[in-house]
């Protein structure tokens, strides 16, 4: 288990954390599981974050998912930062106003250079709302922790 | 011109005027340009945007093309609403805090039951920064105006 | 078990069946498990499917993820045919001459009027060679069968 | 004009010729234009390019739309080959046997590591069939001329 995995982890279990940058608060993004190349968050659905017919943006519900695809990438403890190149989103079903949405991200290809990843959304009776892929190519940018 | 167009040309003439929904606020969007099938829109960043880098986070671009793409599909003046089936987003460059953001939707192909349409943002000076596509599917729900 | 489903599983059972129509003889290819909404086919590669570097063409291998994703939602035993709206492919790695690449497409959401549809091809050993996702919408053109 | 774009143009002078290896020859592809970065050619459909329902298979027209964004790649007359991320394929009307179709690729950002290319099909009329996009990453494998 790499250091940023295990400092996930411990950030699990002091309970009701939020991850920690302003756009992860706008969306209420909590972390509740991760391993290497994998993490599961949970997203609370804000009235702020919809569209003008009531449900879900769809760009916020990309938001969720290239952050899921970023962060599962992130969980592989590489030295430098990642880059996204490219993301795919299918939109099957939609969410609204006060719904808590579940999701995962996870790297199925950890090239050396190109990462290639994953990510759905869930309602909370596990009905699948959104899928997506990215590519994601490694940068010079060092990476602390 | 059909009612749509009309409208929108309207509100544009009115200036400063902010499309017209919480999200769009919180983008800063302005409308400054329409025709029937094309759109064109400006955002101005904010640090609440940002992904940890200090950058434009990747799903607040796509948000930005997604309402470009869907808005460009009501400008058609259908009396039904349309639903995205998927949006593919490539991403060239980024933005920070402060950059307006100029961003130009359009119908490739308005087809009767899916709308085939496009979007790109651009930097002040004209640099492409994210290209985008998306299908839309018609639904049975009436739009008004 | 659809008509469909079975008038396959009788093909499988008579053994080297090809799939019927002069493209798929080209590809070698052949069904080896069906169920509704799943099918798995095996390709054999050939020197005239390889791009000027001596290995499987992209677009070959899109042909083949194409046809998986079209065959599975076909095995759904609808009455009309479906039309590909768009595709996406993920190149991990590639395939040489000789190789038997095996494929599975799936309808991962059998929506009446779109259906959402994923397709993978695996080496021989298991590997991951490449992925696609298609959304598909029902014509009016009814099938026989 | 770099070496690559010279050695085209003579080619294309010298009336009709195919582009040179076998899948090529079986797409009767021909370049009816070549700029650093840009590329046409032509093909014809053959009855054995289609789907069972009698028109140009979805996986044959991405085969020519990924040829036409490698080749528009090798036209900036890099060093090194280029290996395809990721296509993308918006199928927006098809073609029949005995249609000639035009195809443009471009290079769309010609990054250092990252190409971002795109690709149209065209009917004999003009009609739009297809539209495609892809990333393609530098590898270390040198190109000779």
């Amino acid at each position: 288990m790499n250091e940023r995995v295990t400092f996930y982890k411990k950030q699990i279990e002091k309970g009701e954390w939020l991850f920690d940058y302003p756009l992860m608060k706008w969306l209420n993004a909590r972390i509740i599981e991760v391993e290497e190349g994998f993490l599961k968050m949970e997203f609370k659905v804000e009235s702020y974050m919809l569209n003008p017919i009531g449900i879900l943006h769809g760009g916020i519900a990309s938001t969720m998912l290239d952050e899921l695809m970023g962060a599962a990438g992130f969980t592989l403890g590489r030295p430098v930062g990642y880059a996204t190149i490219n993301m795919n989103v299918d939109f099957l079903a939609s969410a609204k106003a006060g719904d808590v949405i579940v999701g995962e991200g996870r790297v199925a290809r950890p090239g050396k250079t190109v990462l290639h990843t994953e990510a759905k959304l869930f309602a909370a009776d596990g009905k699948l709302l959104s899928k997506a892929t990215s590519n994601l190519i490694a940068t010079a940018i060092p990476i602390k922790m």
